[in-house]
């Protein structure tokens, strides 16, 4: 059977299970990656009652090794597609300017409830293993806060025209920002041996990156925007043919800007979503986000699969880890409510003690993020599959509860 | 470098490749696909002086064979995934409906439309090159009429009122219909031996095949949309994380027939356009070909591309290949208008002799249909290179024409 047969069987199948899970865990009320994230698991546990991901597409049609490493190859390169554009949609979703006018108390709020689960999750992973780049990466995937969930759950509860409601969004927002900055310099640390210099170089680097990206945005974009939009009408009075070339257009910086973050050692997702920083002025005009979000949602199931698949189900079952999940998902709520509420109280100094429990409580989830930091460690070898899983369910918890 | 960093540089440069090169195309006044085939062309020829798709790769960055491969693979694949999207979003323009509503007149300019061409282009091929194979797939590759670029000028001209263009626009869509039909005879044939018997169990086949999805369209979708509708609204009330459910559940059922279709022999692309025309009644309401079209638009940028790094430019300098190429081409337009002309009048006994000469014109391009059934031919070895050259040339100059 040729290559293209086999990849339509393998995706239509993952889709079709990743579609109805998702709709299976929607009916209960929780987020549709934590069935897809469990459809992963079944198919490689305990469908073939071994882990890795061949062994998966082999149950499904039984191939030669090299077709079935092109096939999952293939499929995680769509699945990691399916990050890069959901981070620009996440970007464009973040408006510089408005940021920097949302104030302290949203600043503060999430830098504290960056830094005091960092802190703790690094210390915890250190007395538990020894291994200083285990603990940088759990760090890391403690920090962030999911805005979309967030914003979700915001949503439901009717608070979204409360002071607390804009000052939990603008935090997770800004909490974005940093996690990049977290991860940046938690993946350079782990690609050179550990020293005062390096650590200084690195986030540096990081800093110099985010800093001409929010410059640009800040500076440049409002002055050239009428200039590069004349440019591109310049093209497009002739482009009848090409409705969707603004689209084109924006994804091709996307995925320049991916590669050059991946080339100088940052992570790809850390490009795509201050490329989508850069479109957020014109997200609305352009239509971008409705244009991206059917891309997004269809790779994205397979990241979540792709996820799932990577989980070693007996892990799940040892005591141990089991244990570690738990201290990990109780200090990182504990630590973001702690952290996110003394922020707002430093921030605003007459906040009410009601309104610091709702912005931690509302800070809490952690969503996607987290999973992708810690996929990214486990790919780059720095995480074991162990600590891989505990992220996994830590970051699925969380955004239950 | 990871196989990510390779994936993404050398998505980013073929996508800024098209993008420029289709902009460029379109101020010129061309389609943005003329571009892009001269970009792969391009760079699979002049670059590299080489055409072969992997020393393509080598070019943008120096890798193993396996790594290049797989990469190319993906790439690949990806544009499969865009032809197969962009017949499923003709299809969603197919309405059977309102087809058997247009009347015979449509029906016989389609017809006759259809066996004109495919009967010249035949002999001919067969008088050439005496491969029968040959034939039948140049022959198919005649036969299709491109329904964007038709409807496109049609409303460029100001015609999109007038009796002629209801007819030319319809006798388009019935012409797809009869195209994936020719095409799905042709494969069937090529793939086992040419006996009376064979191409009667095969057209057999691919009719049941066709007329089964009609009838479905026609009778059990105006009764089962209802209550199809209902049993996913039973799902979609709680799925409030998923905004883009609907799609998603599109694109499955597109994936499961396009497999199927190639599993059972038939091409891929015939799976989707008939997906697409099972959804063809729902599209509006669920808003499908807005959400599908930004997927289509992303991917089918890379079959383009990938279009041109196949064909061979010296073959485009060799002097028998380009006698045949204008012989076809020729001929492709000669017949098209022809058999449309007297299909009209056979349809329409009272036709004025303008109107005929205005379906005959209108019915000429062949775009994007043609070079599809070229490259399927291509990958299933039966079209030899210089083969595919002369399709793709008919099919660029034809639509420029």
């Amino acid at each position: 059977m040729d290559l293209l047969l086999q990849f339509l069987f393998s995706i239509s199948i993952l889709l079709t299970l990743a579609y109805i899970s998702s709709n299976i865990a929607c009916m209960f009320g929780l987020p549709g990656l934590v069935g897809e994230i469990i459809v992963g698991i079944a198919i490689a546990n305990f469908v073939i009652g071994d882990w890795s991901p061949m062994s998966m597409l082999n149950i499904i049609m039984p191939t030669e090794d090299s077709i079935g490493n092109t096939l999952y190859s293939t499929i995680h390169l769509t699945a990691e597609l399916g990050v890069i554009f959901l981070l620009f949609t996440v970007g464009l979703d973040t408006n510089v300017m408005d940021l920097i006018k949302s104030g302290k108390t949203a600043f503060t709020t999430a830098v504290l409830g960056v830094i005091f689960p960092f802190i703790v999750g690094f210390i915890l992973m250190v007395a538990c293993d020894g291994s200083i780049n285990h603990a940088l990466f759990l760090a890391a995937a403690m920090v962030s806060t999911s805005v979309g969930i967030t914003a979700h759950t915001i949503k439901n509860m009717g608070l979204i025209d409360t002071y607390e409601a804009r000052i939990i969004i603008s935090a997770a927002v800004i909490d974005d920002i940093l996690g990049m900055i977290v991860l940046a310099i938690v993946k350079g640390m782990t690609q050179t041996s550990i020293s005062i210099q390096n650590i200084i170089f690195i986030t540096i680097q990081a800093s110099v990156f985010v800093l001409i990206i929010v410059a640009i945005c800040k500076y440049a974009i409002p002055k050239l925007n009428s200039t590069k939009f004349e440019f591109i009408k310049l093209f497009s009075s002739k482009l009848t043919f090409i409705s969707t070339n603004k689209l084109i257009f924006a994804i091709m910086i996307c995925l320049i800007m991916s590669a050059f973050a991946e080339y100088i050692g940052l992570a790809a997702i850390i490009g795509s979503f201050f490329a989508g920083m850069l479109f957020s002025d014109c997200a609305s005009r352009w239509n971008l986000k409705q244009e991206v979000e059917p891309i997004t949602t269809l790779f994205i199931s397979f990241f979540f699969v792709d996820v799932g698949l990577q989980v070693d189900a007996s892990s799940l079952m040892d005591i141990h880890i089991l244990a570690l999940s738990a201290a990990v998902i109780a200090l990182a709520l504990a630590t973001k409510f702690i952290g996110c509420g003394i922020g707002a109280k430093i921030g605003d100094k007459y906040i009410k003690k009601s309104s610091m429990e709702i912005i931690g409580v509302g800070m809490m989830p952690r969503g996607e993020v987290g999973i992708i930091i810690a996929s990214i460690g486990l790919v780059s070898g720095v995480m074991s599959v162990d600590l891989y899983s505990v992220v996994v369910i830590m970051s699925v918890a969380t955004t239950i509860i």
